[in-house]
């Protein structure tokens, strides 16, 4: 079988990736990439006698284009099952990582044709549905994770979210680490945390979301889910990434209305190295997919890692209708599905907020989690001094300024006025 | 917090791990490994007003080994939700991957302690489990995977399975990315299948096993499950990394006695990059707590990478109840946890197959797609020939003499009896 077609023209009904391919020593990249074309499809490493013509016909790949190190590849959208992530990426993003013939592989990005496209639901309330949940409409939403990470009792945990909420905080998340312990049992933690959030909608005249971490095996998670329901939350949280897209679409298909966040620990596993894996900006493509509302990208200037380009490109995905293709990008139509929240989280303290809405503008949600509870006046302080800031940087007010004549910003600046990363 | 305690003795409450790290330009080893056993357990990056003493008393890691570029880290067991892969994943290869303060990272090896190693069920049947179903006890199992990969109807992918059932397979699997496409309804496929491979049980007199893939969303998943249990198959498949684990831990409490082959497609997105990601070692292990009744493990020999010394690590930690520790391997007290029956695939053909055994033993479940329906008289001379290669070499006969003697060997033997990787 031969795929490479250079003068091929995609179609409607393709499905595109590109990949940069570093091939093993002593192959070429065009050898390598109709290898890496058959192992994602129809094919195998020798001819065999079960092929019929139809499959070649109707089913056969296309490298488009090559570009070294880069190779553009279209699919026919028959190859894959719509509305399955697994099953899409265990074609495009399975076998094909671990060939002898490839050195490095990276799925740089891809783009889904309308038919796989409108298969997903997407977010059930996503970017808007989340502000008008939470009545917030022209601000960056603000937000903090409970910390330490874990540790503190149900008990505990409730009162710091309480001061959080009660100072300013629109979103209080549990971390990504923080189920279901013994010291913190879920059942406990949700009551006394959503009991909390009311008592400070209450005082606040504000709403209010906790977002209880529903990580856990299939069962378990549906299991969680029916409690949070019951509880009346308005979100759950969930680990994208381990607890994998089988579940993450579960989820969705069970929230009856509730807003998903996505916290990512582990993508940096696969997207880290520059040439190999799958870049967080096609790992995002396909959490927007996946239907969750809001998803951390990076925050650009914090304690996690992040390339300033992708990070902007990823929050174009998450937020636009259509993304254009670019160079080395193939863009998306996204068709109906909703857009995502940005989130900005990890080592986020208030005078990187200025920075992080000079990137985002007022679409995204500020998390801070050691930048809220480490103000020396505590968590209440801590999220007071978060939504002042917002405040100043709407009205162009500097944080020199701010710091000068606000006691709980001052404090702050003392700490954190000059740490970067 | 700190958390360097170099003369620290892990308990027998710890959880353990080792990685291989490489720091952020202009960082030491130590500082990163400090901010690392923080972001993956209690810690953040900056002191926090809500820190309690008893949480750094009960639940701080201890960092109790470093040997440039290794770091050993024992986490109490408190940490983790037992049970929980997701959980314990956001823990100790969650966040950490993508801190700027870290160049690389790679989970080379973990241990979990007896709580927590109780608390996942492990495999139902496992690897004696599977031969017994089969009724094949001194041998390999003997596979193929229906080729090509996708694009046959169900009618002739149950006919390219009759023909290999027929000639001597033992199994018979979808390839990972044949689920339920418009070309091979998956419904349509277990039926005809099933009859396929009864037709050929009672013509052979063995028993034989279809592996239907069910990957997909968690629904969808569980309801393939079920037709594939009413339907009286002894197998599923799943391709683990792309479901993910809350998934396959879903899937293994449902599972009612079928057996679980555990397909692996993606996991080199992760584990390909020597310093970064986690080790498929490390990939494996979590395989047995997942409870997964046989995991491709690797050839060796074949057209998928892999070190031979880490395949054989892995195929000790799938089979031993006790893998001892060694230089930068942490080893395993897997309790009662069954064994998992490794599974060669990946660019295997019959002359390959004395190389596999000399590695595996009869300990094996031999998989070849194309080595099997590349035989030039079709698949179900592929099956013969593969069952004459392993009784050949169960007797010590060369491939030479087999070849000579014997036709369906011979005509294999000229196509691929030199044909290495």
């Amino acid at each position: 079988m031969q795929y490479l077609d250079l003068g091929y023209s995609p179609t409607d009904n393709d499905l595109l990736t590109l990949y940069r391919l570093t091939p093993a020593e002593g192959k070429t990249l065009e050898e390598v990439a109709e290898a890496l074309a058959g192992e994602s499809s129809i094919g195998t490493w020798t001819d065999v006698s079960t092929m019929i013509p139809e499959v070649g016909e109707n089913l056969k790949p296309h490298i488009y284009k090559i570009a070294e190190p880069y190779v553009w590849i279209a699919y026919p959208s028959q190859l894959f099952e719509p509305g399955s992530l697994p099953q899409i990426l265990s074609s495009i993003a399975g076998n094909i990582y671990g060939m002898k013939a490839i050195d490095r592989l990276r799925l740089e990005d891809f783009r889904f044709p309308r038919v796989l496209t409108e298969s997903f639901a997407g977010p059930a309330l996503g970017r808007d549905g989340v502000r008008e949940m939470l009545g917030v409409a022209d601000r960056p939403l603000i937000g903090t994770i409970v910390k330490p990470k874990v540790g503190l009792s149900s008990e505990q945990f409730a009162e710091v979210l309480y001061e959080a909420m009660a100072g300013g905080c629109d979103l209080v998340k549990d971390d990504e680490n923080l189920t279901d312990q013994g010291f913190n049992r879920f059942e406990k933690r949700l009551e006394l945390s959503l009991k909390a959030a009311e008592r400070a909608e209450r005082e606040t005249g504000e709403r209010k979301g906790y977002m209880p971490n529903v990580t856990a095996p299939g069962d378990e998670l549906l299991r969680r889910l029916e409690l949070v329901k019951q509880a009346g939350s308005r979100y759950v949280m969930i680990d994208v990434v381990t607890t994998g897209f089988a579940g993450v679409q579960m989820l969705r298909n069970h929230t009856d209305g509730l807003a998903i966040h996505a916290h990512r620990a582990m993508y940096a596993a696969f997207s880290r190295v520059p040439d190999h894996g799958m870049s967080t900006l096609a790992f995002s493509k396909l959490t927007r997919f996946a239907g969750v509302d809001q998803l951390h990208v990076g925050t650009i200037v914090g304690k996690m890692e992040g390339d300033k380009d992708e990070i902007l490109r990823m929050h174009q995905e998450m937020n636009n209708a259509v993304v254009e293709p670019g160079d080395r990008l193939l863009g998306q139509d996204w068709g109906t599905l909703k857009p995502v929240l940005s989130v900005a989280s990890g080592g986020v303290h208030p005078f990187l907020i200025p920075a992080i809405m000079g990137h985002f503008g007022h679409e995204v949600a500020i998390m801070q989690g050691g930048g809220i509870h480490g103000h020396p006046d505590g968590s209440r302080a801590g999220a007071r001094t978060a939504r002042k800031v917002v405040d100043a940087v709407l009205k162009g007010e500097s944080m020199e300024s701010l710091a000068e004549r606000d006691t709980d910003v001052g404090k702050a600046y003392k700490i954190w006025g000059h740490k970067s990363w």
